[in-house]
């Protein structure tokens, strides 16, 4: 099977809307598969210290979907001021608070249908995707950029919950845990 | 919602049988759902060098199936010799070879599930559990190593799938990266 090899540089990946959304599509689905019905400990435990739950990483990602990618999206396209609202990196414990990991896993499917389905009404020329908003820490940003990163942001996050739940077995693989790369092993 | 938190030591999870079997069940549909019909350069793109693909990862984990954790089981739980056969870390190229990702994705849901078929028909009690074989590398490890390892390794490979899709867009995202925790950055 032919591996892409970047002679000139690596990633190779130039963002392309069309190759972007069956990414965004699937995540709640990746999520749901991974955490629904599962018992309590693999839910609600850490990494240790103030470290996120995948609890936590649910409501994270819910408060993303109503207040990072699609408002950004919009004040890009929009004709008004082009400065984010910051994003409230502590958003999803008021998100989480009385909830479910049900519930959660159902909010996020919801809203993520939503949000794709309102990017679909826009027309993503390449044009529209240079343009650009004004980010207060990383400075003037383009919407390919803002998509890029919506994209990066779900895998970062199945790349966390699948490193916080590998963390509750770090004892009990015993010395295989020396060939294990999620728990900092050299495989 | 609570949080377990570990007093005295994290991470507190023993391994229990039942909490293990559910991760085991959905990761052929975890990663399905990552991976079904995505384009090519998502599936064939590595992390550069002599990396993995995608590709090459979900045929590793179909060589887990056939040659890693229901072999050594049994010889855990059997009678004769305790050693197992070393595991051949190149196997996905042979494993891999001439088949699409569909084919691959479609052996490792069915063989996975003869695999969980086969370990729910031993009576895993908790002195199976205590039982040993022998790894050339490691030791002696036990049935309870064994098969949280399963479980780790699993993880493992989504933790890595999640971040070989990611690089393909370390230069996409922009000035993004430095908060993004799967390309390095410190969120």
């Amino acid at each position: 099977m032919l591996t892409y090899i970047c002679l000139l540089k690596h990633p190779c990946m130039q963002f392309e809307i069309e190759k972007a959304l069956p990414v965004l599509e699937r995540t709640p689905q990746v999520v749901e598969t991974m955490l629904y019905g599962l018992a309590d400990e693999w839910l609600h435990s850490n990494e240790g210290g103030d470290t996120w739950t995948p609890f936590d990483i649910v409501a994270h990602l819910i408060v993303g979907e109503r207040t990072d990618w699609i408002p950004r999206t919009l004040i890009i396209v929009g004709e008004g001021n082009k400065e984010f609202v910051p994003f409230d990196m502590k958003g999803h414990i008021k998100e989480g608070k009385g909830k479910t990991m049900s519930q959660l896993l159902d909010e996020f499917k919801v809203l993520r249908k939503e949000n794709l389905a309102q990017l679909n009404t826009l027309d993503i020329t390449d044009e529209v995707l240079d343009r650009t908003g004004f980010h207060r820490m990383l400075g003037t940003v383009t919407l390919r950029h803002l998509l890029a990163s919506w994209v990066v942001h779900d895998l970062t996050h199945i790349h966390q919950l699948s490193r916080v739940m590998a963390k509750q077995y770090d004892e009990a693989v015993g010395p295989w845990k020396q060939f294990m790369g999620v728990l900092g092993g050299k495989r």
